[in-house]
């Protein structure tokens, strides 16, 4: 269990499942969320979504009435890509249509392996393509390894379920490049100048977002709200900071604290 | 590492990778074939391959002058089909389409989901939905778990990447029936009345013909065939009982033995 910051002064936030899913706005988000702002705290947003670029994130969120800002907005996609041209990597990769502009091409002559969520694109074909590059001795970077997602009524499997099976056959394990990397937390506070012990991060996933962000020394606040499933919150590894049964009421107790 | 039997009565012997690479008979295994033959020992052949039925898997042996009949042949799917007779289950097949006619039709009902190699049926759609059964609590049958399997001249992806896909997303741990299944190996021995130990088997495939026979009281000699790759021969914790360079090698192995 972590303590909440003595000192709190900037605030991490997961997007779907938090504030939405998929096209629709959870109850209350958009007005809590400008109860947040108007504490003039920095706020940085952390997906793992790799379906969509960042652009199209940002069209969502101010569509659904969320007063969040481009710059705000930080994606696995993008701190991938920013890995691979600070490396000078070669990626093949194996991503969803809607973010290759975030990404690039494919390189004819790759040296590493690159996976985001696919979608249907995680046919048979691309992912023996992905395997025998594998074999050949070329490195394994995700983008996540999310195990599922909420979308509309259900749950829905998520990249982490193809980034196991590469794994698995290949024996190359994968560099993790979004949430739980803590290098991605560490980006996030780089970013708005805030160190891990003045921070707390909000989500609805318990390893990822919760248990990933206090690894990192920042304080982790789980939603009752998105993938959250019953038990969540009973883990005996993970003790979240706070369980708040939506992010209205995970405002209210930042809030609280600043008083 | 496992001494050879006292009294060899009893023969197992793996298909791909050992008999034949896809269409392509092994060179000298169909001779190698009937010099065993020659001896008189019961001999069965037990394949994880589940992208074809056990009708075609004959069809092609015979094609290649391979003197094998249909009740020698033990595969991964037939011995699937019995375990869900045997309990009355009812399967969601993720399966691929040749083998329909070992194994019948999806239940509108199902109360188990059932993995076989599905090559190209393996589409995030399929794998959703599955994904979906097995949070609801089914559980997850899989026909084997190999990681890789030789096809032409490359190594490709086998179902036991999606076996750990499905296991990764939905923390359920599947059933293997194939091969490494110690089930599998009792049965082909009970079918030629053989006590484990005076039967061996012969495979390229190290952890899952080899090693696994071994575990259940069965010599195992390795292949430099099919999928065995260099390195396969020297791992800490498996000691094949011989290691012949193809199935002609094995044969002269066991003819000695028996003189």
């Amino acid at each position: 269990m972590m303590r909440r910051p003595d000192s709190l002064k900037g605030i991490l936030i997961d997007l779907a499942g938090v504030l939405h899913v998929g096209d629709d706005l959870l109850p209350g988000a958009d007005q809590a969320l400008s109860r947040l702002r108007a504490t003039g705290l920095p706020l940085r947003f952390l997906t793992n979504t790799t379906r969509t670029s960042r652009r199209e994130v940002v069209a969502l969120l101010q569509s659904l009435g969320l007063d969040i800002q481009t710059h705000e907005v930080l994606t696995a996609a993008l701190a991938t890509r920013k890995l691979l041209q600070n490396q000078g990597l070669r990626p093949y990769y194996l991503i969803h249509p809607n973010i290759e502009e975030d990404m690039g091409e494919c390189d004819p002559n790759p040296n590493v392996v690159v996976l985001g969520d696919a979608g249907d694109g995680f046919t048979y074909a691309h992912m023996n393509a992905a395997f025998r590059l594998l074999m050949q001795g070329l490195p394994l970077v995700a983008m996540a390894r999310n195990r599922y997602f909420r979308e509309g009524s259900g749950l829905s499997l998520d990249m982490g379920a193809y980034v196991s099976a590469l794994e698995y056959s290949s024996g190359v394990t994968a560099q993790i490049v979004g949430k739980p990397a803590r290098s991605f937390f560490e980006t996030a506070l780089v970013d708005i100048g805030v160190l891990a012990q003045n921070a707390v991060m909000i989500g609805d996933d318990v390893t990822d977002d919760v248990g990933a962000a206090q690894k990192a020394g920042i304080a982790g606040i789980l939603v009752r709200t998105g993938k959250f499933r019953p038990g969540d919150d009973q883990l005996p590894h993970i003790q979240p900071t706070v369980v708040a049964d939506d992010f209205t009421e995970a405002v209210a107790h930042l809030l609280a604290w600043l008083r």
